[in-house]
């Protein structure tokens, strides 16, 4: 790292500008520095002659000529991103550009405990960085996502309610047995909002990310920053009150969206209707596999079957219940929605967003945008490949590699 | 404002310091530059030697030394503020280290509409003014607070729910009928919240401040500014929902906070179990005053009147249940209470503060504190020359000035 060190803070603010506005033309990249044409001009060379930068593709400029771009250097190396599920494990080697050079998904179970999960982890990590014909060293920077609460000075889960045997197992220093590169660690709905942010180039200044899954979670942008709270729990909205009068959740409150509307809920809601009798279709389908998931209640919804229909309409009020209040409390110019119940079907999202429209005040709504995420299930990779990379050109790297 | 146009950025830098810091002797002030010791020392005494700063009094220094402060200087001017509440108006001069030199509050309907209110606004304006044997051209900045979401780049008004006939209002072209001084108009509670970021000299990073009186709102501090949303309309509390079964509001929709347990709401109850015969207390007092205020149910819960005692309780506890959805979701170090409401009695407090510790998650609350605002009444006003001044320092009282 340590030619890294030797950079100065604007040749940083350079680098960290070329990530965030996807290689840019110069055109378009010297106004966002706080320096003078001259000055940055020169910064930009000396990146370029030292191999921090290289110059891009042809982009068509406004003019009408093609102005080249500037791009992180390739033999900086690359990012290995993972985003560890409660149910899924997404392992990936992004180039500088956060492309997504290799990635492997399966399922896991995040109870298994924090050294089989991560065991698994490095082992992808060694695996996909041999399909890209690389080395250990190649590695800049380590991005990782988990579903739960993040200290995010040390890296560590704190009271994760869905995975107790998480609360602050070193994290860092577990992935640091392989690699010399610094690790970063942060909730996973947090990046996926820090992914979307960089989507959008930092545009949209105040925006959330809710993630509808086996828990439900808020990724929450305010001031074009990521706000983790003053104990990084902030956007734990499963646990917000949808019903009074609704059943116990672990979190020992009743009514708790996650309990009424998460993944097992949808699960169990279903099973009720399959036994009951009052889905035939679900029934079918509960025995051939012995068990329901959320996916097969869309499927049984699209199929018209009303039960099924009807369970996939409530989970989507009930979370569209919830941002109302979270709406009219933050007024974001835009919720995105990801995770996996996004993929149970368009009428979740429907009910969803009629619910929001519905329940908060016209002011926070006239120009407010519901919709899926654009980076859909690349957000929590892509997000961890921005965390680290920011942090390795915010010039914090060295510090956390030799801490 | 000729003589403002030629202060430096860093010139500004410094005073805008100064206001931050309440006045700070120069081994406070300087760490907190982004300027080298030297730099800072020249700005600083070129600063005293036009007469933009001067040097207070003596305060001991960490050495046991007394070491002099430095302030605004008074010949700079002084702020002229309003706080416009839903049913008061409360008028100050306020000299540049935002302390209250003269004020006046009494009781409004901001309903009778923005003329009648802001010519009563200007005539105190005019009277508080002649009381510190100052004139117009003395008025260095104005900050007005009115109770409803502001488009804060005009100025105005937004569909306000609780006063129609200000919608879209130019308040601040009425105001400069008397005053060369430019005008910055924000809602009440934002002000609230930026009183009290200035009082904990913006060492409270993520705060928010709940107002409750007729209506409920919230002020939100996120990495030390003033969050107002995509729209202007963050913080809009008072519709969220704490009863799925509740009454109607009058924005539509059911349940809503404010429509359960705002001033009018507890009046309203008061009033029932006066007639009901549920509380002798509240009957006898309705009796002679024609009319109960939240006031009256304090005192009466305190006597002992069970009836009274339930309703304070009931109140406190469905905002501190909005407060537990707007804790998860937000994740404060402090939640400050304000308003009218809390003049009621510490029944209040305790049961609103119980509800947010039992309905949010361990993670939220463990360093939580929940109090009352410690500016108390005075936020609102010390809020409004907060932000008038801090805008002229900004360098955009010129612009404003002449629109």
């Amino acid at each position: 790292m340590d030619r890294w060190s030797r950079l100065t803070p604007h040749e940083l603010n350079v680098l960290e500008s070329v990530l965030w506005l996807h290689g840019p033309t110069r055109d378009a990249l010297l106004p966002r520095l706080s320096l003078s044409r001259t000055q940055a001009n020169s910064v930009v060379a000396g990146l370029l002659e030292q191999g921090w930068l290289e110059r891009g593709g042809q982009r068509e400029s406004s003019g009408g000529r093609r102005a080249e771009t500037l791009c992180l250097h390739p033999s900086l190396g690359v990012l290995l991103c993972a985003d560890i599920g409660a149910t899924s494990l997404d392992v990936a080697v992004l180039g500088l550009d956060l492309k997504l050079r290799e990635r492997h998904t399966e399922a896991i179970d995040v109870r298994a405990g924090p050294a089989a999960v991560l065991a698994r982890t490095r082992a992808l990590m060694r695996e996909l960085l041999a399909r890209c014909k690389l080395k250990p060293r190649d590695v800049l920077a380590i991005g990782l996502g988990v579903p739960g609460p993040v200290d995010f000075a040390t890296g560590q889960l704190v009271e994760p309610p869905l995975m107790p045997g998480w609360d602050s197992y070193a994290i860092r220093e577990d992935l640091r047995s392989d690699y010399a590169a610094p690790v970063w660690v942060d909730n996973d709905v947090n990046l996926m909002a820090l992914a979307e942010l960089w989507r959008v180039k930092r545009e949209l200044q105040n925006f959330l990310l809710i993630k509808v899954g086996t828990g439900i979670g808020c990724g929450i942008v305010c001031h074009a920053e990521v706000y983790r709270g003053a104990n990084g729990s902030a956007g734990d909205v499963g646990h917000i009150c949808v019903d009074p009068g609704g059943p116990r959740c672990h979190c020992g409150n009743v009514g708790c969206v996650e309990v009424m509307a998460g993944g097992p809920a949808i699960a169990r809601d279903a099973t009720a209707a399959a036994r009951s009798g009052a889905s035939e279709l679900l029934a079918q389908r509960l025995a051939e596999a012995g068990v329901l998931t959320p996916e097969d209640v869309g499927l049984a919804g699209r199929a018209g079957d009303t039960a099924a229909h009807q369970i996939v309409q409530r989970a989507g009020q009930l979370v569209g219940q919830m941002l109302a209040s979270v709406v009219n409390l933050f007024n974001p110019s835009h919720v995105f929605v990801g995770g996996g119940l996004t993929r149970i079907g368009p009428l979740y999202l429907a009910a969803l967003r009629q619910c929001v429209y519905q329940r908060s005040l016209a002011l926070s709504t006239r120009h407010l945008e519901v919709g899926y995420s654009p980076l859909g299930d690349s957000a929590g990779l892509i997000g961890a490949g921005v965390l680290a990379l920011q942090e390795v050109l915010r010039g914090r790297g060295k510090v956390m590699a030799a801490p």
